[in-house]
């Protein structure tokens, strides 16, 4: 029978995306609601291995729903894939009476505490927050919508100039495996044309594709690139390429870079972050461990941690045709 | 067998939401890839009435999925309600060789093509456009999802004054009949408490619940109001109300209003308006009629007309419980 | 001679505004430069006669230069009106070795400033935070800009969906004694009348105005009304009027109301704050007192805060001008 | 005696700002309200060589003052530089029975405008719309207080990582020749570091301010790099040196560019474009030429066209020390 639940810790791992802090705060004050104490974590898996701990109430977590960033901050750590840096986060667990923790962060962070609770029995739950949307499990990560707002936020200001000028831009948004993000932001700012990871539209057919749209009367045109898109060695090459095959073309490089991490949550990813951490710490006091909450279908949803991480989800095809209709 | 569909009107009608323009957009432009062409009826079912026709292209609608509003115009039509009326406009639609119209809008303008429809058997489609997001058969309406980020928006800045004055701030939010946009934004923008039509809660527990939040060190207080709670006789009885009973207490009241329904759409309204675009669009084509679309567990999916209109979303009980356990 | 000023206070009084956090961090930052120590005064008089205060470093005002409302937050004290509530302030100040005050407000504050400096002749420099604009001495107060910005935002709003539906709207914005909001808000909005306290347009010529702008093909308007305007008894009655005797229009009203308080401070605004900040601090080392620092031509400048209360600014006429103009 | 004015020319032309659509706006009311006729240029001097004009009224500026970008576009015209192109300009003026026009844009701008207007005596005034503040005689260009309050914004966005994070930041913004949008920015958005053309801080004082902003606590810092600046080759090559001299910094780069040319004109914006495109019309009107109005001290100013690009601004030594001692 697993051990009452009296103090759980809270942390945010990985790459911090808007909502981590609402997450946080649902945490924190689920945990008020259930009466049992909470302690913050601070820097992820390293502070855990420094016991850079912290008490927390439901005060400590006022006025933090919409901010960006997360008030634990972040951090990757390299001591925690070494037994013996396990081993120390262990210890200062236990020293601080800590009974349970819950994992905000991506496939990383999961995998850090999927190993841990094998070595260790420990019970966590993870909670999905990475704007990249790459998570096996849930319909949404958190950061990922409040991150395509911005994305097509910049677009739209881009595309002022670009069609005052006549030019066509690239712009790079984030998204290293996964097109979710330029697939859905590049729907949103009526991209002329999206290039993702997911499918190789090759150079060819994208010449032709703008060539198209060209003589469709575009005077301007939008081309959105994930990250990992494999079509050039990277996105200044692309325009090189394009500007060199069709002359008389203005092109424009614009690459969005980490503010795309930023900002105030939207509201929909600070009612998710709220969802998701009091579950996280209903099903802590259940007794559950070795789970990621996520929602599917509009509701909360549980899924095992490797799962969460070994799984993917495949490319909406749907959309991808939508995109194509959209751009004629 | 339904007659080949050669050309489509296109109209908005009802209260305008934020993505009624892109969902135009992706009317139009569905109809150029499948090479039927497009009218824009404006200003709803009174311009049917007068014939107030515009053919659309794909050029017509450039730039305009990040704007607010809708570029052909709403209208509630009092003339469409009388037998004479929908006559007129059925003549008008025969004359301008339209075989079928997409109708974007909410449950009046769904009920105005039902009966439309059951007269001259005149193919429709409906997309729900609505801040309000009551259509049944949908998880989504267009514009719900920005209305929830202005809601957010500028409550977050009410929260900066309310929290440098230690005041009790009554906001109060779209939503005659349904409390949706009200216990969604109230979570997000996290609101001590949120009144709904759906749930009385009673001044008593209202007051207690102020009093306890008060007790527990909260200095200031957003409470969330839909404009459809019948709690008080209106917002600003209420406050009075709690200003008597709770002195030392500085009471304010904000009425959000009209600006709920404007502004540049969400990426996701965009998306989800570009998808219900395209399906109305090719659902006609493929013969059916008096159908919704909508957006069931991220698959575009349809309703009878009839159904969507008569039938009613409930609230979602756990959000409501998530909600009491972040105002802790 | 004036003693050597060895600590310094800094509040915040009267109504907030956005840009009061980045007054503060200036100030505190200054102190810090100069080698002074800091201290916080809570909730402005009343917090300086209880005593509430708390020591400063550059630390604490980290991360608070792009936030809304103000960390030392506000109030109105009526004790500081008092003989007694001055005597209790004073001997505070004492007891915590703070030599002379930063005052961030607006007439009310310098006003308290003002007469517990000729009674204790206590060293105290203003700054002038407010959203109104209302202070003889600057041609900018901290928080007017970011208000302006928040205004024309809503009623970008508000015209999507008025030309949405061919309606009217009268929006209420801050500004009982002075239009300054009004005028610029309303010439930035594309507003096509505008109502301020300083100038009595009559409803006559109101309803001409309209109707003259509705013969001209204008399908939607805008009129902008200052809280403290006097054509009418209040913004609904003038709507109400103006319905009456503008039969077909469709009229409604927005009043804007705390919103306009709060929100991220503009650039403007957190480079004026920044500056109006050291530039206080200097002088109080420098041995001036009861000044108000201003900005007077892109130059900072000081003014007595005698003549910063009772002088007031004329409106621009200028603007007037041009409002007319744009509104044909 | 000059001719009198009986139609008037607006136009856009180099780099876009915003507000350059509320400057046309304004300058065809004010042409309505004057009862001249005003005739829009497209693609600035490249469609007067075209002769691409389209006649302007009220109506067709409507809901454009929110607008980025220019609805009359904008381009850089080397024919213009030509004999023969400024020759086919002004026989297509002539042809078009245009008096005189108005310019909105840059240097650039008023360099053609100034040789046209030596050429031809055709009647000219300038308005400065650029969101680099580069221009002699006005304080202000149109599009630059946008700019700054854009790059502010994504600043906060990418403090929100960077403090999560612990990482330090160049961010790279526009300013060739003039670090005007870098430094208010820098001190807006609270950067450590602000690099600027008209100031070699030098890479040595660079890194010792790096490592003392680190040792005195800070854990993340921002450097905000203004295009133009010598310090280093560019901003990846000078961050590639900080942290290659300071192990341990997680350094990365954010390069904003185009973004920065668009999105909606701020309150301040729109008015000085109102005022402008009316004082401009009214020069014209009263037999004034060669000259650019502009903004000094809050009133509408002249200056010759000459004198406006020959000039600079230099940088405000004043804010420079504030950015110091706001990074204590």
């Amino acid at each position: 029978m697993s051990k009452k639940i009296k103090k759980i810790g809270v942390m945010t791992s990985g790459g911090d995306a808007p909502g981590m802090n609402a997450a946080i705060r649902a945490v924190v004050r689920a945990c008020s609601y259930y009466n049992v104490e909470c302690v913050g974590i601070y820097r992820g898996y390293q502070g855990m291995i420094e016991g850079d701990f912290e008490p927390m109430s439901s005060r400590s977590v006022s006025n933090i729903i919409n901010r960006g960033g997360t008030i634990l901050k972040s951090a990757r750590s390299n001591d925690f894939r070494t037994v013996e840096g396990r081993a120390k986060a262990y210890k200062n667990l236990i020293a601080a009476n800590i009974d349970a923790i819950v994992l905000i962060g991506g496939d990383g962070t999961f995998t850090g505490g999927m190993v841990f609770n094998e070595e260790y029995k420990f019970p966590c739950i993870g909670i999905p927050g990475t704007i990249d949307n790459d998570i096996f499990g849930t319909n949404y990560t958190i950061g990922y919508d409040t991150a395509l707002n911005t994305v097509v936020d910049v677009i739209d200001k881009i595309r002022d100039t670009a069609s005052s000028h006549n030019r066509l831009f690239f712009v790079e948004v984030m998204g290293r495996d996964a097109g979710f993000i330029a697939l859905n932001a590049g729907v949103g700012a009526g991209a002329e044309e999206i290039l993702i990871p997911e499918e190789d539209l090759g150079l060819e057919r994208l010449l032709e594709s703008l060539k198209r749209s060209k003589r469709s009367g575009k005077s301007s045109s939008i081309v959105v690139v994930s990250e990992g898109d494999k079509i050039g060695k990277n996105v200044f090459e692309l325009a090189n390429y394009v500007e060199e095959n069709m002359p008389k073309y203005d092109v424009r490089v614009s690459v969005l870079g980490h503010m795309q991490r930023g900002g105030s949550p939207s509201c929909y990813d600070r009612v998710l972050a709220s969802r998701l951490g009091v579950k996280a710490v209903e099903l802590l006091l259940d007794g559950q461990t070795n789970l990621m909450v996520g929602i599917i279908n509009n509701k909360i949803e549980t899924t095992v941690l490797e799962k969460a991480i070994k799984e993917h989800h495949s490319i909406n095809k749907e959309l991808l045709r939508v995109s194509d209709i959209m751009s004629i």
